[in-house]
């Protein structure tokens, strides 16, 4: 117990556990009361330590922010590829994956859309990550719309309405408990039904 | 000249000033520097002046919220009422509307939506007309759906659609610029009328 504590860990492991108790943080306690030094004394490390992987606060949220859309990526490509049928039964799906998702990590979610984190400018990593999780979504459009406006004007759509029900749901807008999974996964189903309906003309093989 | 700063307005005209003071610097610098005392001194009044109105700086920034959604509220129903034509298309030039709006007023939008303000909980008035504005949205898709947990599917996946495209538009996560109004125009009939085709079964008289 003599050691410092940042001696705790290997260098990589320091890293994850940072990002871990920087989640921890932001979840529980929200985006105002994340700091550098909180975010050490949950992982148990020195004021120091972070600055062995990051440059100030901001680069660590981008990097939550980063894996935020990397697992909603996942979470949305696992669903899709988990169900059978037509192109619009997997985009639902997908959808649905997508809005528990925020629902489940709504500090996380509104980070990811937050304007502090000048995306494209200061985390290129970040920009690519949202880059990959939006053409995921548009992906399960199916690659051959009848044209390519069509296909934009899709993928807009499904973007808006996954992302609309997923704020109006974290900033308790509608009579819904982010908690009350069955509450929400009823919502995202009913929501995402009339999407596909929208979109049955749009996306080719539905 | 030697009159106190704040006798140069009606007790009314005071609390307009203030309002509108208020909004101009929260489009212009944004939610962190809005504050009694900059609001005050943007109205040419004296600092205790707010205060004849306003408990504190929330209790003024509910009243812009209030007024947003008021106005909100109009040019929805504005819309709708200028165009001839079934619900459906009505209900998607509310819709245009109501993201135009958000686009012209990114900051009292996003304000509308702010968890900062606990609308049901301290600003009744708010809550009242958030409320209004999302009943003008249901009385558009009709009175008479199917059944009750039809219309209720139909209302939100309305409102999930223009919020998220108007959050997405303003957040600068699509390629369109929020001041270029045709852009904007394009986009919101676009993805309204992925709505209004998934929404056409659940409207009666559509």
């Amino acid at each position: 117990m003599g050691r410092t504590p940042s001696n705790h860990y290997h260098h990589g492991d320091l890293r994850r556990a940072l990002l871990q108790s920087a989640e921890h943080l932001l979840e529980s306690e929200g985006l105002d009361k994340v700091s550098l030094r909180a975010i050490a004394r949950i992982a148990g490390v020195s004021h120091a330590a972070p600055y062995h992987h990051f440059d100030d606060v901001d680069d660590l949220l981008a990097s939550v922010a980063t894996s935020g859309f990397s697992r909603l990526r996942h979470a949305m490509s696992n669903k899709a590829e988990a169900v059978e049928g037509p192109p619009l039964t997997r985009l639902q799906e997908a959808g649905i994956a997508y809005i528990r998702f925020a629902a489940e990590n709504p500090e996380v979610y509104r980070l990811m859309f937050s304007s502090r984190l000048r995306a494209s400018e200061n985390h290129p990593e970040l920009a690519k990550a949202a880059g990959e999780a939006y053409a995921t979504l548009g992906a399960l459009l199916g690659r051959s719309s009848p044209n390519a406006s069509a296909a934009f004007g899709a993928a807009q759509a499904a973007w808006s309405t996954v992302h609309g029900l997923a704020m109006l749901i974290i900033d308790s807008r509608l009579d819904i408990d982010r908690n009350d999974a069955e509450a929400v996964e009823r919502a995202a189903r009913e929501v995402t039904n009339v999407l596909g309906r929208g979109l049955r003309d749009l996306v080719s093989g539905a």
